[in-house]
């Protein structure tokens, strides 16, 4: 059996999703057990099967809106987070999620978890749309600042490996996002990175990628440094939003617009969906000594389900073991590189 | 009279749309004169109405694909594009456009036009298209690897002095594209030229502005270096491009769709067009010591002709001068403030 443990009372429908979210994917899943973490009497109020769920009485929350997450965390041993984080130290869980606020996770994940052996940074790694279907890796999405090559490196491995591990792909396809495709193109440091990239073998670097591609970037995983990717992100989440936005307007301009939007709504509501990240569940936080994956805030049963199967995929083919191994690999490899 | 040289060699569907459209312009300018720079045989295949318009003619072009654009202009002084840039050095027209290759048209001015005093880089500076219609400056969007803040504050006040005569903007607003909205969130550039622009009193500085909100940023100008802006311009169209397959796809997935799309097809044109750069024209090459516009490769008659008008109003409200003296107030500030 593969042990779960959930933050029930992180996320902006709490617990109600969690909960609900919790029963859907013990009905889909047969080798889980859940633990949920919060307010038990909130919680009873939506357990309405606790076959393979147990629930751990918590006596406080962090907000969602918290000024200062970490200090939240600090000062806050005893809430749904903290103890959801700490049963994966102590191995009573193999795995956490919460759609709780991202930096009290990361900081709480840092704090109660540790970070992984030969990891330069934690980051980050969520799945955005792609044009074929299948959505396309994006990392440092952690929005570390001061990058170094190595770790770009580091991130772009780790995401071969969840891509074949966790989302089947077989012989993962790097790309590294940047502002040409030729490989002298962009700042010093993406052309250290391309060169660095290279030199791989664990997995087949595409080169360069122009976020013109973004929505059908041809490779399985792209990188860039923090600062990049969350301006890549933002841009496409507005992108996307103003377009839907422009659309309505263009579509509900006069009578015969309105009329014909009514036969279409399932049409534009399957393109909104395909837009979501529902289906893609949960993004993994890497680089610690365990499984942690964030869920969207606004995460419904069906979505914090998936991410829940998305945990339970990351432990089932020991992806944390699989990255341990290849990064000592790559560092012999790294040094050779940069003597 | 306003001189404009019209490069009619220059772009995806010249010389037709460039002289289709310098006729245009002249049918919907009154104070303007054009002189067309190119292959005088095939201008006057096009050429039905000569008012207004002289030709002068050229023996070679620099071609949209050129490998090494700054030898081809440096060993072409026949083209067509820089017979047309030196007519504006001098002083024979007040203004050129070119939608020819981009990286041809920004190294030939700087050879054949020159540099602005007290300009420390060129740079493109595009509208985007935004909900409120009305259409946001960005800059710098000339990709400049290394940038400075005082570069980045000149670009800013380009940016507001353009909005102001060009677009007639009131109180122009400048915003600093950056990953959150708080003064100390980015990198180390991005905080420094927060602080710059905050002592501003040219402009209204209306602070960090995420990406999210890419298509209604609440300002006339959004500055960034040169790369991010590359990276926000490109995954803009990515993102928009990738949106239109999947909507077609969602559209005509079954026979219902097909039939409803044909009633919608204009509301669907209409959405099309508000994301194309079509009515802004040009985007003016800034840093120069004369006016230089580029128009979009794929520029059609009407856009073609908008980038005209845009050229005129330009030399018309003396935006050249109004940068230069602004910028020698602001270099005493900056000198000031650094101190």
């Amino acid at each position: 059996m593969i042990k779960i443990a959930i933050d029930a009372m992180g996320g902006d429908f709490a617990p109600k999703e969690q909960v609900e979210g919790a029963m859907l994917a013990v009905a889909r899943i047969p080798d889980i057990e859940l633990t949920l973490y919060g307010d038990e009497q909130r919680i009873n109020e939506y357990l309405t099967n606790s076959e393979r769920i147990r629930v751990v009485h918590t006596s406080s929350v962090i907000q969602m809106d918290e000024d200062d997450p970490i200090k939240a965390i600090r000062n806050n041993d005893q809430s749904s987070i903290a103890l959801a984080l700490s049963s994966v130290r102590t191995k009573e869980n193999d795995a956490v999620i919460s759609a709780g606020a991202t930096q009290a996770l990361i900081a709480g994940a840092h704090i109660l978890v540790g970070r992984l052996k030969g990891m330069k940074r934690t980051a980050i790694a969520p799945v955005i749309p792609s044009l074929d279907g299948r959505g396309t890796i994006i990392l440092d999405a952690g929005a570390n600042l001061n990058i170094k090559p190595e770790f770009m490196l580091q991130q772009a491995l780790f995401g071969a490996i969840y891509a074949s591990e966790v989302l089947g792909r077989e012989k993962p396809k790097v790309g590294l996002a940047n502002i040409g495709e030729e490989e002298m193109k962009g700042r010093p440091i993406d052309i250290e990175v391309h060169q660095l990239l290279k030199e791989q073998t664990a997995f087949e670097f595409i080169g360069n990628v122009e976020p013109k591609k973004i929505l059908n970037p041809g490779c399985d995983v792209l990188i860039s440094d923090g600062f990049t990717m969350d301006i890549i992100m933002k841009t496409l989440e507005g992108t996307a939003k103003g377009m839907g936005v422009m659309l309505k307007q263009e579509l509900t301009r006069n009578f015969i617009g309105k009329i014909m939007s009514l036969f279409l709504i399932n049409h534009l509501k399957r393109f909104k969906k395909r837009l979501s990240a529902e289906d893609i569940g949960g993004a993994m936080i890497y680089g610690l000594r365990g499984v942690v994956l964030k869920a969207q805030g606004a995460s419904k049963a069906y979505g914090f389900s998936q991410g829940i199967k998305r945990a339970a995929e990351v432990v089932r083919n020991d992806v944390l073991n699989k990255v341990t191994k290849e990064l000592s690999n790559v560092q012999i490899h790294t040094g050779t590189t940069t003597k």
